[in-house]
């Protein structure tokens, strides 16, 4: 009998993660026929399981994670007690960060949302245009995601500064850690890129006292997690006029309900949770390579900490 | 008396000039004031000077082109015969333009006009999302600019490909060159960026043969010149759908005219000629090298050839 992996994800991949994992001699179960293969599921790989989703596979040793967070693992009968929770690791899913906060950042930098307005306005209206250098991304989160996105700003010129929980190094990038670097982190972000994780400690870090601190006229790139964020708060940091624009890629509630003020408004840019998806062909050989470790009984890499929240 | 350096730009940067040709103790002089100066003017830097600007300036030595191209000083009555032109070579000018060029190329691989029409209809649509490395982006010219934006778009993932009129070797890049390499390099280019200079060779070069040979859905980026392009071939590939999209920073007449169809159309994005603008920081120090070496009696660099047109 070969390995089985059920799969529970949000876009319709299955043919990719077939073709991924049976390469390595594992078969994937769509999550729709998990009850004809209840004995052989070993492996999961899921985005958001309902609660008793998990618990109702007998035979489960590990859970795999698609999302870059494992926050949708946290709550109330989602993960049965003692099994391993590994965090997914997928150069691909990196890179399309990378592309999606490149573009934010230079949309923000370069003005673009200025240039739509004028072309709809029939306006020819050059601009005066800065270098990246006097413009600084603050990037808030320093893991996979956030190390990689500051590398690739600091590549094209811009200023850097990062901020994570505990001290890093990362070249080109002025870190700073912890509640006492926070202010001075957030004085310096002319656009804040947040990519923390969701955890107990960082629900709603981005609140009205946070961004007082930011520069006036700086713009704010959520790719977290929707709850980082007291929407009210961004609110009326928009509607002042302190924030001069934020794209928002996650909410609250997802889909973002159709009554929602940051639909129409004007300094808002909505992406439906899409600023990167993770790639099977790219995120296969890491959950294939923490498989053979387990049938091996080594020690499982990139293990969460559902008590942490990452 | 100090050297004096007579200016005529397109942007209100005349105190930047000054203070970065201050500290090489070279004296800029407002292009409105240099009937004041006309002993003294050894060189002008400029940008679109009228026929018979540069030849009423009596003791001319060396004429610098402020923009990229040097098109603008060719036609009847520009630049005295005799006299030298230099191009513009500024760092600062190229990394803006690397900055447009990633913006507008992950813009078209992201879809992201896509994602701000759903925004407009209050609509939430995820959609699968490819890896850069399905995606080619071709660079019609392989100078300072193209080369770079090649470099930038390779170094986040992309697949490359090049043309240039000559033989070019670039690290990531599939390079093509001359009329025969040139079919075979549109094929490949599903966003097709123009950076070529102005010539007599390259006038129209964008029309309705080259454009039927890209790919179907392909996206076109012109932040080269506008007559590069025949406007109406263009408007007919997008309005068939044969091209998606178009991002054109240069027009034939600029500012684009009130009335052109460019302005509505829903698949073109209008800049107004700011793909990139010279920063006086960064390109006073190759202009002050070239009239030391003048000054030494030394050879100049980068030379134009105003016959070749570049």
């Amino acid at each position: 009998m070969r390995d089985q992996i059920v799969i529970k994800s949000g876009y319709d991949q299955f043919p990719a993660w077939e073709r991924a994992f049976a390469d390595a001699g594992i078969q994937a179960i769509r999550w729709e026929d998990r009850d004809d293969h209840l004995d052989a599921i070993r492996y999961a790989l899921v985005w958001k399981p309902a609660p008793g989703d998990l618990a109702a596979l007998p035979s489960l040793e590990i859970v795999f994670s698609i999302g870059a967070g494992v926050d949708h693992l946290v709550g109330d009968d989602l993960v049965p007690a003692g099994l391993p929770v590994v965090r997914n690791v997928d150069p691909g899913l990196t890179a399309g960060m990378v592309e999606h906060v490149l573009y934010h950042v230079i949309r923000f930098h370069r003005r673009m949302a200025d240039y739509e307005a004028d072309q709809r306005a029939g306006r020819w209206k050059p601009r005066l245009q800065t270098p990246a250098s006097s413009h600084t991304a603050g990037i808030m989160g320093l893991g996979e995601l956030g190390g990689a996105c500051a590398r690739a700003l600091a590549g094209i010129g811009f200023r850097v500064a990062g901020w994570s929980r505990r001290p890093r190094v990362a070249e080109g990038v002025d870190c700073f850690h912890g509640r006492d670097g926070l202010a001075e982190f957030l004085s310096r972000s002319e656009t804040l890129v947040c990519l923390l994780p969701l955890t107990a400690e960082t629900c709603g870090v981005i609140c009205r006292e946070t961004l007082a601190l930011l520069p006036a006229g700086a713009c704010f790139i959520n790719v977290g997690r929707g709850p980082l964020v007291v929407d009210g708060d961004l609110l009326a940091a928009l509607d002042s006029g302190h924030l001069r624009g934020a794209a928002l890629d996650v909410f609250h509630r997802e889909p973002l309900p159709p009554d929602h003020p940051y639909w129409r408004h004007p300094r808002v840019t909505i992406t439906p949770h899409v600023a990167s998806i993770t790639q099977p062909a790219t995120s296969a050989p890491h959950i294939i390579a923490n498989i053979r470790r387990h049938q091996a009984g080594e020690q499982l890499t990139h293990l969460a900490d559902l008590a942490l929240g990452y």
